[in-house]
């Protein structure tokens, strides 16, 4: 099994204190909504403020859970390693994510991997702290619910996709969906990461990624020029793309 | 938009109060751990037990949720429709499984269907009444949080396994979570519902599941006589299908 950095310690990256500056990114996030500032000043105090490189790992499935973890910048994938050593991407998460703290509900142990794929700040902030807190904080817990749910219906509409859309649908549906992130939907999109990275994402091998992509080309949906993408029409590639979904774009918040 | 029974009233089941014979069955779910009678007494009081025939709708996507379920027998089919009127079923469900609480974390409205797939006895208690309680309540905020964080393990199992497994290991898996619910390992299993249903919880096609449930008969670990299974070696079978998934036979409780 892998090691995460923080328990075998040999990380090279730069730790430090993070400092109170943290605490209006705090209270910006969903997590801590209307929670008391008191609550959020003491998590920034046993707060750490760490660096990771690409390919290094923050944590293995399996590992004790010392932290869970707010992406400053940069991109992480968290996923599960099969034993003939093949991986299942869970999700790819960027600035503004939470992730880690669904140890609280599994023993305090990872249940997956988690590895930076592009370099990643994050904020640690003690899962112990987590756990007190949320054991009497009724706010936190709702908090917390609300975001498992979100993210409950999130995997529900990749279970969907992984049922019913073919391969040039879902890979239409990720570009709308980046389409939706930098509204007012600009047509000329750069990849957030690489296609290999993208097609695990969607669950499928990296052949059926090209030839998916090449089925949106010849039909004249998109352009792609290495890592850009030129979308003709959004109109056309959503309703190519929407017709084998329960949503239709741009979709709900579960995007 | 299918309609509910529930919402148009043309329901032809029988409707009567929840006796409180009921609070032992409540008491003994996961969901109300360590909760106090008084509140599950106020839960019961407020109750509807009810049938559904097969085919049924409790509710549809979209719908105004005005109950969470317990089911006491049968068995229920969660799933979303596509435009195009395909079914992508989420979830089956069976004896003590709660479902449809998750709309209090979606504007109180269902975000999928709800179907029986066979005759369905179920306790309907008010959405309102645990939306109260829960707003106080941290304990039960608490163990719902759990079954939630149960609930997602369990999907990522799923996308891991649409991901990563081919056909035959993924009939076999379900197969061998048959013998884990019928432990000590009966190696004779009924199949609890038909097998067109089992290729759509699995996520792939009637033909796909047809040449799989082949492919292991060719590979003489299993036979099939109609609804009967019978798996020759649970070893045998286990290694064929475990060796693309992340977790070994008999694997934990996300199964």
């Amino acid at each position: 099994m892998k090691q995460s950095l923080i328990k075998t310690g040999s990380s090279t990256e730069s730790l430090d204190t993070a400092s109170s500056s943290l605490l209006p990114k705090l209270k910006d996030l969903p997590l801590f909504s209307n929670i008391d500032s008191s609550v959020l000043e003491t998590f920034v105090s046993t707060s750490i403020h760490q660096n990771f490189h690409k390919n290094n790992m923050l944590y293995a499935h399996g590992d004790e859970a010392h932290y869970f973890y707010i992406i400053q910048s940069g991109w992480v994938k968290l996923y599960k390693e099969t034993l003939d050593g093949e991986e299942a991407i869970l999700d790819i998460l960027t600035t503004g994510h939470v992730f880690g703290e669904d140890a609280l509900f599994s023993d305090n142990h990872h249940t997956c991997y988690a590895e930076a794929i592009e370099t990643l700040d994050v904020i640690m902030i003690p899962l112990p702290a987590l756990a007190r807190e949320i054991n009497t904080n009724n706010q936190l817990a709702l908090n917390l619910l609300a975001a498992m749910s979100k993210h409950r219906r999130q995997q529900e509409q990749h279970i969907e996709h992984m049922s019913l859309q073919n391969a040039p649908q879902r890979i239409g549906c990720f570009l709308l969906r980046l389409c939706k992130a930098n509204d007012p939907s600009p047509k000329e999109l750069l990849l957030p990461y690489d296609k290999t990275l993208i097609a695990s994402r969607l669950g499928m091998k990296a052949e059926t990624f090209s030839r998916g992509l090449s089925s949106l080309k010849k039909s004249n949906l998109i352009t792609v020029k290495g890592g850009t993408v030129i979308i003709h029409s959004i109109e056309a590639l959503s309703s190519s793309c929407c017709s084998a979904c329960s949503h239709i774009y741009p979709c709900p918040d579960i995007c």
